[in-house]
C-alpha cells in the first residue's frame, strides 16, 4: 500500500460490501456509452445509487461525466466493492489487495470456463486473492443487482428496461443471462425482486455462501436458484438449512435432467455435473424445492412465501374452482400425472365449475370455502376469458376471497397481463401456463423439511481390510457385515482338498477382485448338492490352486440391489432397487443421501415398483421388506466410515425371504486417495 | 314455410354457410349491451362484417340500432347461418327448418353437457335437425370466428381485444374458452389466425368434419386442435389424411394424459374418454402431430407450415446457435430427455456459443451455416438479453439468415414481445419458454406420415365358434390359429381315461371360459412328464368329469404379451409388451392401430425395453423377434374380421424361442352386440 495514503476502513461485513457497498470501483469502465463496460456506471446512476461511483480507466481522467482514475490504488477513496471488467484481472486484483478492497466481482471470462489452462489461471487467482484478503465473486460473473438498495453492479443488458419493482424474492444464478430472464419476465407480470446475484465460475464465493447471506438478509423472504451444477454441496446444504430455520423457502431450477444436458453443462461451465437423480435426492434432503420448468421458478415465489414444507404422508389434494372446464382440465390433467388428486366439498363433482353466468360474489365465496375446506391441502383457481379485460368478474373476487390459510395458485387462460400484475401485487401466485401451474403445485407438495440424518459416530475402517483399490468378494461381505448388513454364510476353500465347514447345497465362486461380473465369465457355480460334486467343481474352477469362495445357497422370494456411491457433487448416496434386470432396464431405483435410518429406507423401498412382487402381488407370499430396510440402512453407514474411503459399493443381489434379507454378493471400490474429512 | 314468402336460395355449401355466410340471424340477440348475448352483434359490426346481420328478439323490434324480428320465419331475408342463444332451442330450430337455414350454431347449453336427460334432449334435437335439413354446430358452442373474412359469430369475450391479425393457421376447439386463449395469446405475440371454431358438444358437425372443410380451405395452411376427447375417430382420420394430402399439418393438444384428467373430461363433456395411449397411437397413425403443452399448440404453427413429416429412422439431430449458454442448455437439456441429439459443424463443440462480443453478421452467418449443414435435421437459435431491446443484434440476423431449408425454432430468454412479433411476421417459429420450444421440436420429429394400413380382405368369423360372450382357451387358440398366430399344440382330454395324442412333457389346464387367471386358482399343472403322472393329475383337476386342455410344454428364452382391443374411441388396437409382470408393473407395452404389418410390428417390438433380454443382453442367446412380429401382425388381423366381434383378446404368454414364437394361452372377449360395419 502506498505509504502516503493510509485509508481508515470502518468494519464492513461481506454481505454489506457485496450487496450494499458505500463505494464501487468500476475497473475498465468505458467512456463509450455503447459498450458493455459502460453499462455498470449508467445503471448505477439510473437507479440512483447513493454511494460513490469510482470509474477506473487506464487511459482517461473522466468517464461519462465522472472523474476516473488510472487504477484503484490511485483513488483517494475507500472502495468497498470493485467490479473488474479488464483483461488483466491479476493486476486489478493486486490493486484491490493493496487498497484493502474487501470484495471484487470479476466480469472477465477466460478462467475455468475456458478449459484446463483457464482453470489453472483461476486457481492461481484464488490463491492470490486469499493471500491478499480479497473475496471474489466470479470470474465470468454478470454481477449483482440489489433492487431495494438501488445498487446494480452489473453489465446485464436487462437493466435497459424500466426500473422494476422491488420485492421479497432473491435469486442466485450460475447463468448471468438467466438473471435477466427472471428479472425481465418477472417485471412484465408485476413480480418484484430483492437481490439478484450472478455467481459465474464460483471460484471463491459460491451459491452456498450467497444463500447463507440471503438467509440472513432482512429483505429476502424467498430464495431462487438457477443452477447448471452444484459446486459446493456441503455449504449449500448448511445454507439451505439456515434458510429453512429462518422460514425462507429455497427453490431450485437445475439443468442436467438428460445426459445431453449434463454434457453441455460440463462443457459450458467446466464444472463436474453430478448425476441428476443424485441431485434430486440432495435437494430433497436439504429441504430445497425443485421445479421442472423455467417459468415455475419465476412464478412460484408467492405460493411458497411464508409456508412450511407440507410433509404430507398421503396423496396431496387440491380444491379446484374454475370458470372454464377446459382451462381447469389443462392443469388438473397434469396434476394427475403427478399423483395429485382433486377434492371438493361437493362429493358429486371433482371440481367446482362456475359458468360465466354466476356472479362475482360466487367466485370469491367459493375460493373462501375451498381455503377453509379441510379435505384439500391447496387451492387452484382457474379463470377464463374474463381475466383479460374484466378482472372484476373473477380475479378481484379471488383476491378478496384469499384468506391465506392455504397455498393458492391461479391460472388464467387468456393473455392477461393486467390480472397477473393485480395478483402479484396481492401476493398471490399466478401462472401463465397450465404446465407451470401444475409444476408449482407438484413442487410444493414434494417439498420436505430438511431431513434429520441419523446420528452416528464415525466408524473406524476394519484394520484387516486394504485401503486402496477393489475389495474381493469375501472382503466386501466382511465389510458389509461389520456395518450390520446380514450376509450369506461364507467360507474360503483352498487346494488341495477344498475343505469347508458349510452344509450343502452351496455356491462356489472364484475370488478375484478383478472380475466384476463373475457369472458372465463362468466364475460361479450354483446349487452344488454334495461333497463329491463340490470337489470336482472346485478343481475345475480354481485356476492354479487359487482359493475359492463357498457360500450357503440362499433362496429368496425376490431379489433386491442395494448400492452406495460417494457422488463427487452430492456426496454419499444410498440406492435400493429391484433386482435382476429391473433396476437396470427400467431404472427402478430410489436414491437418498446416506446414511439413512430404517424408516427412511422403508419409505425408499415403498417407491420401488419392482418390489410389488414382494408386497403380495397376485397372492404371492410377501417378502420381509423391513429386513431389507435394515440392510439398506446398515449399508448406508458406509458414509460414516472415517475418511470415507469407499467410492462405490453394491450388494447385488440381496435375497429377500419371508423372514430376513441376506446379501449374497459384494462389490466394493475404494477411493484412489483417501479423503481426510 | 309461410306460403306467402317463398325465398329463392342460391346454392350454398356447408363451409360457406358456416364460415362466410351472406347473412346471419342472431336468435336471442339482447338489447342490453352488457349481456353476453349482445356480443355477437357488436363483434360483427366491430369487425366490419359485410353481410346482413339479422337480430331475432321476441320482445323488441330494434336491437342496438338494427331492426329486429320476432322469429327467423318472420324475417324477409334469406338466412345462411343462425346463431341460437335462446333457451328454447327446439323452437328456434323449427324456425330455421321452415326458413331453409342451412346451418345453425347453438350456443345454448344443457344438452349432452348436462347428464342423461340433456343427452336425450340432444339426440331428439339432432334427429329433428336431420329431418329439417339443418346442420348443427354445437350445442354448447361458443361459435366461429373467420378472421380474414371479417365474420365473427361468437359470444367469446376475447373479441373485446383489438382486432388481431389474420393468418394462415386455423383452430378447432372442444373448449370455447380455449379458442379465446389461443387467439389472445397468439395476438400478443403477433401470430395471426384464419378460422377458429368452437365445436361444443359436436351433436352433428364434429371436429372431423370441420378439419375436412379446413383441409379444403384456401386460407388455412396449418390446422390446430384443442381436444378433450375424440368423438368421431373415423371421420377425423379421413380428414387428417385429406389435410396431409393437401400439405397441411394437423396439430393436436389433447387433455387426458392422466386418469384424473380423463375422468374430468368425461364429467365435463359427457363424452367417453379413450385411453390416452390408444389416442397417442391413433394420432400418430393419422399423421396428426401431438404436442404436450398448451403454448406449443399456439407457437408451433410456423415450425410445421409447408413441411412434411420427417419420418426419420435414426435419432434426430438439432444444430444449435446461442448467445447464452444457460439459455441454450435449458432447451437442449429437455431435447435430451426426448432422445434428440445436437450436431455441429465444429466437432469439438456440441453447440455454437456466440458470446456477447460477436457481431450481428456472425449470428446470421451461423444460422445460414447450420441450415445448410447436412449433419442436422433442424436448427435451434437461442437469443439472450439482446432480444428484449436490441433485436438488431441477433433476432434480425436470424430473420435474414433463414433460408427456410430446414425447420428453425427460436427461443429467447428475456421478456421479448417485440422480437416475438418480428419473428412471427417473418414466419419463423418463436417460443416463449424453453419447454414449449423443446416440445415443439420433439413433436416435429415424432411426426409421421399417415400410415398405410395393411390391405386385407375381410376375414369371416369361424362358423364353429360362438359369437357372444367369452371364448374358452381352446376356442381362443383356435381363433388365433385361423389368423396365422402359431399356437401351442393342444388337445382335449376327457373322462374316463383322459387319452390324448401329445408327447410328454405336457401342461394340463381346466377349460372353463369363466376363469381368467387359471393359475391363480390352481387350475394349471405344468411339466407333467409321464402318462401315469398325467392321469392322476387329470383326475384331481377335472371337476365332475369336465374335459381338460392338454398342451405340449413350450420352453422359450423369454415371454411376451400380445393383445388386441377394440377401443370405443380410437378403434381396433394391437399391443405388444414384455411378459411376466413387466408389462403390468412398468407399463412396458407399445400400442398401434390394428391391423399392423410385420415391419410395423417389428418396430413396435424394438420399443419394448423388456425385450432387451431377447436382444443378446449380457451375452444371453437372442430370441426370434421376427417370429414374434409375425405373431403380432397375425393377431392384429382380428381387426379385419367381419363385424369386428372381438372386443378384447390376449395371448399371454407368447413364448419366444431361439426360432419361433408360440402363443400358449388365449383370452378372447366378444362384443355384447356384434357391430355390422
Amino acid at each position: 500500500m502506498d505509504a502516503g495514503k493510509i485509508k481508515i476502513r470502518p468494519t464492513i461485513d461481506l454481505a454489506q460490501a457485496l450487496f450494499s457497498p458505500r463505494s464501487v470501483a468500476l475497473v475498465g469502465a468505458s467512456g463509450d456509452e455503447a459498450k458493455n463496460t459502460a453499462r455498470p456506471q449508467r445503471y448505477l446512476l439510473k437507479y440512483g445509487y447513493a454511494g460513490k461511483i469510482v470509474p477506473i480507466n487506464a487511459s482517461r481522467s473522466e468517464v461519462l461525466g465522472l472523474q476516473s482514475y488510472k487504477s484503484i490504488k490511485e483513488t483517494p477513496f475507500t472502495i468497498d466493492h470493485a467490479f473488474i471488467m479488464v483483461g488483466d484481472v491479476e493486476d486489478a486484483l493486486e490493486d484491490c489487495g493493496k487498497a484493502g478492497v474487501p470484495v471484487a466481482t470479476i466480469f472477465t471470462d477466460g478462467f475455468a470456463d475456458a478449459g484446463a489452462e483457464g482453470l489453472a489461471r483461476q486457481q492461481r487467482l484464488v490463491a492470490r486473492a486469499r493471500a491478499l484478503g480479497v473475496r471474489l465473486l466470479g470470474p465470468n460473473s454478470m454481477g449483482m443487482i440489489n433492487l431495494a438498495g438501488r445498487c446494480p453492479i452489473t453489465v446485464n443488458a436487462v437493466l435497459a428496461m424500466d426500473i422494476p419493482p422491488a420485492g421479497a424474492t432473491s435469486i442466485v444464478s450460475q447463468s448471468g443471462t438467466m438473471l435477466g430472464t427472471v428479472l425481465s419476465r418477472g417485471a412484465a407480470r408485476g413480480l418484484g425482486f430483492a437481490k439478484l446475484v450472478s455467481v459465474g465460475n464460483e471460484a471463491d464465493i459460491g451459491v452456498g455462501e450467497i444463500v447463507q447471506m440471503l438467509a440472513a438478509d432482512a429483505e429476502t423472504r424467498t430464495i431462487l436458484l438457477f443452477l447448471e451444477t452444484v459446486r459446493d454441496a456441503a455449504t449449500l446444504e448448511r445454507a439451505a438449512r439456515a434458510a429453512h430455520a429462518a422460514g425462507k423457502p429455497v427453490v431450485a431450477y437445475k439443468l442436467g435432467r438428460s445426459a445431453l444436458g449434463q454434457r453441455l453443462a460440463r462443457s459450458h461451465t467446466g464444472a463436474l455435473a453430478g448425476e441428476d437423480a443424485a441431485l434430486d435426492a440432495y435437494f430433497r434432503d436439504c429441504g430445497i424445492v425443485r421445479v421442472d420448468m423455467l417459468e415455475t421458478l419465476i412464478e412460484i415465489g408467492p405460493l411458497l412465501a411464508e409456508r412450511r414444507p407440507p410433509d404430507l404422508a398421503r396423496a396431496p389434494r387440491v380444491g379446484v374452482v374454475t370458470t372454464t372446464g377446459g382451462g381447469a382440465a389443462s392443469v388438473v390433467d397434469r396434476l394427475g400425472t403427478h399423483g395429485i388428486e382433486t377434492a371438493s366439498p361437493d362429493a358429486h363433482s371433482p371440481i367446482i365449475d362456475l359458468t360465466m353466468g354466476k356472479k362475482a360474489a360466487t367466485y370469491g365465496a367459493v375460493v373462501q370455502e375451498l381455503l377453509a375446506f379441510p379435505g384439500c391441502d391447496a387451492v387452484l383457481a382457474v379463470v377464463g376469458s374474463s381475466a383479460q379485460f374484466d378482472p372484476q368478474h373473477a380475479v378481484e373476487p379471488i383476491i378478496r376471497g384469499n384468506t391465506g390459510s392455504k397455498p393458492l395458485a391461479v391460472f388464467m387462460t387468456p393473455q392477461a397481463d393486467q390480472s397477473l400484475a393485480l395478483l402479484a401485487q396481492a401476493g398471490i401466485a399466478a401462472f401463465r401456463t397450465p404446465e407451470a401451474c401444475a409444476d408449482a403445485l407438484h413442487a410444493y407438495f414434494s417439498w420436505r423439511s430438511p431431513r434429520q440424518a441419523p446420528v452416528g459416530a464415525a466408524i473406524p475402517w476394519p484394520g484387516e481390510l486394504p485401503l486402496k483399490g477393489k475389495l474381493n468378494e469375501e472382503q466386501g461381505l466382511h465389510l458389509f457385515k461389520t456395518l450390520g448388513v446380514p450376509v450369506v454364510e461364507t467360507a474360503i476353500a483352498r487346494a488341495p482338498d477344498y475343505a469347508h465347514p458349510l452344509a450343502y447345497p452351496v455356491a462356489l465362486k472364484i475370488l478375484s477382485a478383478e472380475v466384476t461380473h463373475k457369472s458372465d465369465v463362468g466364475g460361479v457355480v450354483l446349487g452344488i448338492a454334495s461333497r463329491q460334486d463340490f470337489e470336482s467343481k472346485a478343481k475345475s474352477l480354481a485356476r492354479e490352486g487359487e482359493p475359492l469362495l463357498v457360500q450357503r445357497m440362499e433362496q429368496g422370494l425376490g431379489e433386491a440391489i442395494v448400492g452406495y456411491r460417494d457422488d463427487p457433487v452430492a456426496g454419499p448416496l444410498v440406492m435400493v432397487g429391484a433386482g435382476g434386470i429391473l433396476a437396470e432396464l427400467y431404472n427402478d431405483v430410489v436414491i437418498r443421501l446416506a446414511p439413512v435410518g430404517e424408516a427412511e429406507a422403508l419409505e425408499m423401498i415403498g417407491q420401488v415398483k419392482g418390489f410389488e412382487v414382494l408386497r403380495g402381488y397376485r397372492g404371492r407370499p410377501p417378502g420381509d421388506l423391513a429386513a431389507l430396510a435394515r440392510a439398506v440402512a446398515a449399508l448406508s453407514r458406509l458414509a460414516l466410515i472415517k475418511g470415507r474411503p469407499v467410492r462405490e459399493a453394491e450388494a447385488n443381489p440381496v435375497m429377500v425371504g419371508a423372514t430376513g434379507a441376506v446379501a449374497v454378493d459384494a462389490l466394493v471400490l475404494l477411493d484412489e486417495q483417501v479423503r481426510e474429512r
